[in-house]
Parts: structure tokens; C-alpha cells; sequence
């Protein structure tokens, strides 16, 4: 079976873990105060040119959203997110269950219009019973989104600025952040994410550690008080190190960028294969996530061999599927999926 | 530097490394819903000779202890536990955070005792204005408690019976559960603990693991839904197997026995090279950690080759500390412990 | 000035004040605990045929929704509510607040429309990671809606039925209860309401009351431990009497229905008399709401004269606006409107 | 039956409810958004010197307690308070529900001592692993306390030089204020306390109205946004101007002032009485609480014919019970009081 389910289906990078056997008998203090910690804090600030950033990890990546929102919202407030977003759809409520309201705009291609986001603000402050309703307190966008597309500078740039105007610091979940700077068409740096948002998170457990996010938070002013948050929310690790060594193992002669492009590469070979097919799409993806429409009998023989997710029924004989690509995805295992779906077609 | 900190300070044993790092190149359905973790709760359900117990794995103490209250209050209800527990003193207001009081009494001995959980009870009850107060609804107590003091069977089943009496589900926090059991004095097993308690972890972190907490539910009528609320509280780890295999590997031959045996026989020979010495303690602890009351000299002239945690300001001249062995802690290291306060007391 | 603001611009109607007044040197028990109020509580076991109902007053609506919600959900649960409905809107995420989100569908002309609900409820399950996503826990409605429409009796007793199916308790938020029951086209009893929701409120403040929300808990099973709830929320008036005596001044010969009556009546006269000029509307309410559709410069001469809340803005010309009569709306009002209207249509 | 039971057994001083007859047929701003309401603050300013101070009206003390509190803590801060205080022992852990730890110290007569919470302040952060515990946010107190004990201007002074020291607001829940400035010894005014505090209440449900406290909030940094969590909270009453107008009856010509000495006068009356009979009291309260201790079969005797609260067992014969005054307490009903002890004893 090969498996292009996600891309958090098997442990971790073998230099990784070569890097986690490596403290065997080592000694750490506990809860990321430690020197690896401190480390990868250090590189987080070199490689964003944000000298005064602050790092810290949490072991995954709802618990990052809920407890970097939950940092910086006042109880009247709530956050704004694309209808599409995993904090709208995919938390149990992980948002709601701090007290909050999530805010939900249209999507566009899983993405956040600066156009709407200052529309639902301006409409909140025009609304003469304005305090009847949550207030806006923050925006919240991933990147890569949901849909597999990505963020271009310019439009980050856009919305930074609506967020600014308006005090709204701007969150960006990075669970799949490596994907999406090696994505087709990608503009975007480490450095501009830092410098266009307030806080962001560089996803470690989809792209090639065995868990963690790393949460980074730009703006000094967010940052205080962030640790007890993270304890009192259950976030925070007493081996904090692990997360700390992954972190300096990934980023070290950019690994983290290595993997993220070979998955990108592989994605971006199946997706030309499938064009060849002449196979339709849900959405036209430039990452490591593929969403091609396929005859259900097709899926039924693909899935002997293969494992993936059904997305959404498109008519009574399609349907929408998801191939994930992962830095453990092999090249010859997207030449099986084209080879047998060359057959199928 | 000679680390008796704390009983987290290093990875893992290399069994638990060994077992992860076999699992290169395999793939595992995410979110815990893989074999290993089902393997590991038929393994929980022979070992607690409860055929329905549910095992589910969080990533941390305190994580464990918030999502399993949430789940089984109303609103209105508030946990008891001793004053000197981790939920009431160091997890920065976890509980209160999902909504909830802790509803304090007076340890003994670092536990609670079952006369003065039935008064806290009663007292309730007989309050005419009962309504407006905090209605007890769960009984929280640790073994080892924060004093290193472990419940004998029959205080257990004590508290037990005024739980069930009362309808208030017993939790158990076992963050080190395997030292309580390895401890001098202690005749309770791991199938006492899941027939009187109704929920209880089997903490991994501080016992051989990376990370990871077991919680077992024993009640099926409390297992419901019980998945939706470590997912909304952040808590469900995308690669769920890593914790199974983790306990698998601690469990298997039970490694996790002879962990906490080999943990606790240290302490007890430190325990017992002080008491050759006259030295006093804070308390009589037969587990893993043990708290002398040693002069400032000595302590600071101690801090220059071992490190340690300060627990009390005794009096102008002494302090009471703690030592605490681990899995990973060497016979030498207690030797070494023991020579340097031989040569300065 | 005219006031066709809302419905909860005047104090109360005489007769409420009356009771109120004649109660001076009378002493009661706090709380709720007054026989006032049990025999209120007697009184609507009697109008809705149902033995035994419980009956709470809260001095708001929103104060209402939220006790009678949190009392209701267990953490990861979420209230089913149509997209317009107050608790989705206009409560400033009151019920986030608590914890829960507020799962919307949307409306059908104000209501929620039962085969909506049942997909909700069969997707939710259906999703392979359904644990990812929030539980149904409970179904809201309100009549009259926030459109101004009501339920029939056969469209509650749909509802009802698919809620009793999955088991969602039904929550009718009667804040303007009377008006909808005296409604035209109604086909509703308040013992209609009773027999298919487990809870509802009858509302006080907006049908001749100073103030208060009378709360029926119809199934036992849900009664339980409400007050410690009401007060922990904030919801429990000392002085609580004073709402047993406003409800029952109100039931008295029916005077909640006649005013009632009398509010609806007018709003249809007013109805008729714009329909009659042809004048459109953004709903064709049979409640003491009228939301017709006026040019915008008629508009700003009416309300030299009238207050009214605007709505919707239709087009550059023309702007939805909000009628609402009430107890205090006397005819000669209505009549003074109309006759303005005729001058300037 | 004449009853000392507490001070919110009867409706409102009839200059109160004229207040309120008086407005009929009158409309208003709903919300608190009307001309009383803004009267009310005009007059607070006044009376409190704090011409930026702002007012807003809720329905009850819990109520206003828990609003004030969540709107000025983060998530990880806790409040701290006497052990007596009404939030840590009689709201059904209102706090808690809103997310936040009560940090209760030891009252001194019911009072909170500036040493202890400098105290509790200096270790919170003396601990090296503080983050790990709530960081004390603010400070509660009452006055009139729990046990019916005053602050003096020094010693109010005092806690808030200690409070503006550490940045904690200090927040007076003042449910019993005008008893408070009316007893035996005080030496403070309104401007005292609005000086000293950041916020405090004036309670009116105790002080002869029908229900509502007015929350004072002096400082304008801690005003922001406050109006959308009274209606997130459910506090927000659609007649605001029912609070505004009983309290500008209640102010007028200071009759609350007036009503809160002649409760107080007649509760000194009662302990002169006790005094010459030589009966001992549970504390020395100069207020309008009485805490007398009597030998049970007098209270058996007396409760044929005065209704008041047991509240402390002293020994196997004697209970420490209360007798409340308040502004409806009749001099004859303290009279009767005293003769029927006077014959019992």
C-alpha cells in the first residue's frame, strides 16, 4: 500500500531522529529552557531578520492556534478566518472552547481578501449596536491554506497593511509553511512572513520531525506573559530540548527547505501527469497537496493499491480526492499512482 | 555535573529510542487510530484486568489532568483535591481555565483523606444555601504525591468507596505511577488502581519515555465523546503512534517496572546513607524522591558538582531540598552524592 | 416623537406597577425561593398542561440563552441555530463565552427548517473525522424570529421530531413568545410549545414587563441543578419575587395575551395601510414587526415625526426599515403614521 | 414575623418606586444608552471628584463582580481576595467559570491585609518556576465585608499603594457601600474610595431599590470596551433606565446615604442591647450586621417570632446567628427584638 494520505503518516527524518539519539545521556532543564531552545530561538531571528523575535514550541498545531488566539484577544473579541480555515472547521471548537468567536469570511481559493476583512471591520464599527457583537480582535490565515494554495508576497503584503490599519494583529499557521515557500510560484521568504504578520508558526510535524510547531511572535508587545499561557493551556512540554534539537536538525544546510521542495516536486509531477490525463481539478494547487476529480470505479480499483482521502462527492459518478505528498514520498511511488491511473483512465 | 533535578532532565531509555527508530519508513493512520495504540490498550485492559477500560495518549501532565476533568464536570461543578496538588498549585489555573474551581482541602501527608473529602461533601449538602457554592463533582488525587508520599491499598479503596458513595469519579494522576508502585511500602498494583479509581494516567514522560501520558478510563459511561475533547483542548497528537510505541516498548518485559525499581532503590540507599549522616527531612518519602533538610554551606558547596531543586527555607540556617533519581540516574551518582556529604556535613 | 423603535422602550403596563406596588412592606425569600414564584412555576404547569415544568426568571434574554445553553452542552457540543438567529448574531458571542460554538444553517425566512438540521446531524457523523469537528448538542429557535415570522404548530412538531430523533434537546427562545402566539396564522398553544421543546422562555421584558425572561424547563432530566448554573452565570436576582410578581400580574385573565393582541393588531392595521399604498417589504411578517421598504427621502422626512430603526440598505434609493408596535402602541399612533405616509408616498 | 434575615427582603423605598411610576408613558434608548443613565454618571463624577469616571448599571452583585473581573484580566492571571470574600465562597465559582483563579489569603476580620498581598505578589515572582503559577492580576475587596467589618481611608490607602505598586487594579464590590460609609468608626468618603480603586460598585439592591449595582470604573484605561462584555455576560438590561432612574431617586437629597445611617443606627441600637445583656458576638461589626452569639434554645424561642440566619455552630449550645437591619427595619422591630432576648435570657 503506498500511502499518500497526508503527509504526518510516518516518524520523522532520519537525520532527525539521528539528532534526537544523539543526546542519549545528555542532561537539559526542563520546559524549553534550555540551550537548544535558546538555539533555535538565536537561528528563528537570524533567518526572519527579526532580532527581537520570540520561539517557542508546542507540541501540535491546534494547540498552537488556540494558544497563541487565546494570548491575544480580550474576551470580546473574536478572530477572522476564511470559512475554509482549521481553526473554523477542523478544531472542535478549539477556538470557541477559550471563549472566543471565530469570524468567517467567504474564502477565495481558501484565502483571505484584505477587501472582506476590512468590510466585516467597517461593518462592525458603521453597526449602531456594534456592541452586541463580537468584536474584531485579530486575523487568522494558513499557509499553505487548506486548498493548497498559497499566499503570494503581494497579497500578504495587502492584507498586513488592512490588519494594520485596523490593530488587528495578523496570525499565520504555518503547519505546512516549508510546502508552501517551495511551492510553484512562491514569492514569499521566511523573512516576509515575519515582517508582514505578528505571529506565525514554522509546522515541524508535517514536514519531517516527529512533532512540534514552532511558534514564533514577532511584535515584543504580544509576546508577554506568552509561557504561563502555554502551561496554564496544557501546551507546554517537560522535554521541551526535543522540540528544540528537531527544530536545529531541520533547519541546519536547510533541510527543512530540501524536503519541502522534493515533496513540492513530486506534487508537481503527478499534477502534470494528471493534466496529461486531462483529469479535472476542485482547485488548481501549486503545493504539496493535489485535488484531482476522478471516476468513482477508479477510485475504487486505485484504492487496492493506494491509500488517499475522498474530499468532496462532485456528481453522481466523480469525486473530488486528495493525494498528499510528504518529504517521504518516493519518486517511484508517484510513478506507480500515474502508471496505474493511466491504466484506470 | 551530577543531575538529581527532577526525573525528566534526559530523552529516553534506549529501548523506547530503539522502538522508534524502528518504525522508519512506516506508515500509520494518524490522530491514534493506528495498531500500535490499539495494541497498547488490549495490553492496558490485561494488565488492569478490565476488558472495557479506553486508553488514550496526551502529550503532558497537565494536558492529561485538564482535558480528563472537562470531560467530566458540569459547569457548575469543581474538582477536589489536596492543597499541595499539582492542578490546585502548578499548572498555572488549567482547570480554572476550562471553567472550573479546585475545590482545596488540607493534605495529609501530600494526600487526601477520605473523612475529609465525605465533610467537604456533606457540608455542601447541609448548606441551606448550598446553590451558591461550588458543587463537588470529582475527587483529583496523585501517586506519588508532590511529596513523594504514595496511598497504600487500603487508603485507596477507602477513598474509593466515599467516591462511589458520593458519585464522584475518582482520578488518579500517575505522572509517576510506576515509582509509586516500585515504592518501599507499597502494596497497591496497577489492577487496584483501575478497580478504584475511575480514570488514571500512567505517566511515561518522567519514566523512560520522550513524552507522553496514558490515560486510562475505566468507566465506560465516562469514556463518551471523550476523543472530541482531547482534540478541542489541543491535545490529540497527529502521530498518535508514537506514544503507543513508546508504551509498548516501557511495558514490554516491563521494562517500566524495573525502570522504577532501579529509580527508587537509588533513593532508598541515598535515603538511607543520610539517615547514617543524622540528616533530617522534610518527609518520610519511600519513592523516587527524597527531601533533606541540609545546612546552607553544605548545599552551596553540594551546587558546584550536583544539581538540585531548593524546596523550603527551613530556619536562617537550613533548607529543605530534594533529590530526585530516575530511570536514568547511576549507582555512582548516588555514591558520588553521598561521599561529597560525608566530606561536608 | 412617535416610537416604533423596538418593543422595550416604555417601562410596564399599569397593572404590572400595581402589583409591584402593593407588594411595599412585604417580606419574601431571596432567590427565587418565594411563593410568588412557586406559584408562578404552579401557574405554567397549568397553561402548558405539562406537571412537571420547571420555572426560572432571569432578568434578560441573553442572560437566558446562555444559562439555559451552558446548562445543556457537555464541552465539545455546539447549539444548531439559524444564521440570523440572536444567539448567531447579536449576543457579542455570549455563548462562545461559554465555551461552545454556534453551529449555523441558514435561515429559511427566519426559521430553521428541520431536513437542514438532519443533514447537519447525519454529515457530522458521516465525516470520517467527525471528532475533528464540533458535536450537535442541542437545536435553538426564537419565535417570533428576528424576521418576524413564526412557526407553525405543524412545522415545531417537524422539528421537534427530528430533535427527539438525534437527540438534541430543543431550546425556543420566546423573548417576544405572546406576540407570536397572537400572531396571524398562528396555530400554535403555549401547550403546543411545551409538548415539543424541552425548554423555552417566556418572554416578559418586551410583552408589559419592567423586566425578566420566565425560563421552562420542561424535561426533567434537564432541570437538574439549573440554579447553581443561573447563579454562577450571574443570572440569580436577589430580589427574585419581583419577576414572580410581574409574571403573574401578566397571566392574570390573560392580560400577556391581550396586549399581545392589541400590539399585533395594529401591526397588521399598519400592515394593510402600506400594502395598500403598495408599498413593498423586505418580509411578509404576521407579527408585531413590519419591515417594509420606503424611499430614502421619505424616510428621512418620517422621522422628524417617528422612530424607527433602519435595516437594509436595497438599492441608492430605497432602505428596509423596522415598524415595531408593542402593549404601549396606542391606535391613534399607527394612524398618525399612515397618514404621514399617504402625504408623502 | 419581623425579619432580620438580610437587607434585600423587600421590594424598594417608595421615593424609589415613584421614581418608577413616575416614567410612565415615557420611551427611551434601550440598552443603558438613555438621559437617566447619563444623568447617573454625571452625578457620579460629582460625587466622586473623577470627572472621567464611567457608570454603568447591572442587575446584581455576582453579576457585576464577574464582569468587572473578566474584563480586566488576561487569560493566565488570577484575582486575588479574602477567603470570606463573597467571589471565592458564595457565587457558584463565577470567576472560575469566566476562566480565572480566585488566589485566596487569610482575612484579618474579614479584610485583606497590603502585607499579605505584597506577600503573595513578591513570591509569585520569586519562584523560578512562576510560570507555572496564576500571576496575580488584581485585587477584590468589599466594604462592608462578609463579616460586616470596615476599611478605614488608611487602610484603604494603604492596599492601594501596594496595589499601584505591583499594577494590580484594585476593584470595592461595594454591595453594601452605603452601610459601609454610614457605620460606627468609618472615616472614608465616595471620593475616598473612588480615589483609592479602580473600580468599585454602589450597591442599590441592599440599599432600597429593586435591584442593580452601579459599577464604577475610575480609570479610563480599564473603561475600554467594558459595555461589549456586560452583554457578552448577559448583563446588558434592555431597560437600562430602571437602574439609572432608582438610582438618581436613591441619590437625591442623599437619601441612600440617610437609609444606610438608619440602618445602621438601629443595628447599633441592637448591639448596644446585646451588650448590656452581656451576650457575646462572633465579630465586632460597627455595621448593619449583627453577629451575636445565643444559646439554641433562645434562637429556638426567638424563631417563633423573628426570622434570621444561623451561621456558625459554636459549641454544642450555642450558635453564633445573624441579625441583619437594613433600610425597611423599623425601630419598634429592634425593640421587639431586644425585649423578647431580654425576656429569653
Amino acid at each position: 500500500m503506498i500511502d499518500f494520505r497526508n503527509d504526518y503518516g510516518q516518524g520523522a527524518h532520519e537525520q532527525v531522529l539521528d539528532a534526537l539519539t544523539a543526546l542519549a545521556g545528555r542532561s537539559f532543564s526542563g520546559y524549553g529552557e534550555d540551550e537548544l531552545c535558546l538555539a533555535a530561538q538565536q537561528r528563528v531571528r537570524r533567518l526572519t531578520s527579526q532580532p527581537q523575535a520570540a520561539l517557542h514550541f508546542l507540541s501540535g498545531g491546534t494547540q498552537a492556534n488556540l494558544t497563541v488566539i487565546a494570548s491575544m484577544l480580550r474576551p470580546h473579541q473574536g478572530v477572522i478566518a476564511a470559512d475554509t480555515a482549521h481553526i473554523a472547521a477542523h478544531e472542535t471548537g478549539a477556538i470557541e472552547a477559550t471563549g472566543h468567536k471565530v469570524l468567517t469570511l467567504p474564502h477565495r481559493d481558501g484565502k483571505l481578501c484584505p477587501d472582506d476583512v476590512e468590510r466585516l471591520v467597517a461593518q462592525h464599527y458603521a453597526d449602531e449596536s456594534f456592541e452586541h457583537t463580537v468584536q474584531p480582535g485579530m486575523v487568522y490565515i494558513s499557509n499553505t491554506t487548506e486548498l493548497g494554495s498559497i499566499y503570494t508576497a503581494q497579497e500578504l503584503a495587502a492584507l498586513s497593511r488592512v490588519c494594520r490599519a485596523r490593530n488587528l494583529p495578523l496570525y499565520l499557521d504555518g503547519a505546512r509553511l516549508g510546502y508552501a515557500l517551495a511551492s510553484q510560484g512562491n514569492d514569499l521568504t521566511l523573512a516576509d512572513v515575519a515582517k508582514h504578520c505578528d505571529a506565525f508558526t514554522i509546522g515541524l510535524t508535517k514536514q519531517g520531525a516527529l512533532f512540534g510547531e514552532a511558534v514564533v511572535i514577532v511584535s515584543p508587545a504580544l509576546q508577554r506573559d506568552f509561557r504561563y499561557i502555554i502551561k496554564q493551556r496544557g501546551g507546554m512540554l517537560a522535554k521541551g530540548w526535543l522540540m528544540g534539537a528537531q527544530f536545529e536538525a531541520l533547519m541546519e544546510d536547510d533541510l527543512y527547505g530540501q524536503l519541502s521542495r522534493h515533496a513540492v516536486g513530486l506534487a508537481m509531477r503527478l499534477k502534470e501527469g494528471l493534466k496529461e490525463m486531462a483529469v479535472p481539478f476542485l482547485s488548481d494547487s501549486p503545493s504539496n497537496q493535489q485535488f484531482p476529480i476522478l471516476p468513482n470505479d477508479v477510485i475504487a480499483a486505485l484504492r487496492e493499491q493506494f491509500a488517499f482521502h475522498l474530499i468532496e462527492v462532485v456528481d453522481e459518478e466523480h469525486t473530488g480526492v486528495r493525494f498528499c505528498t510528504s518529504w517521504y514520498t518516493r519518486p517511484e511511488d508517484v510513478e506507480a499512482l500515474l502508471a496505474a491511473l493511466a491504466r484506470l483512465i
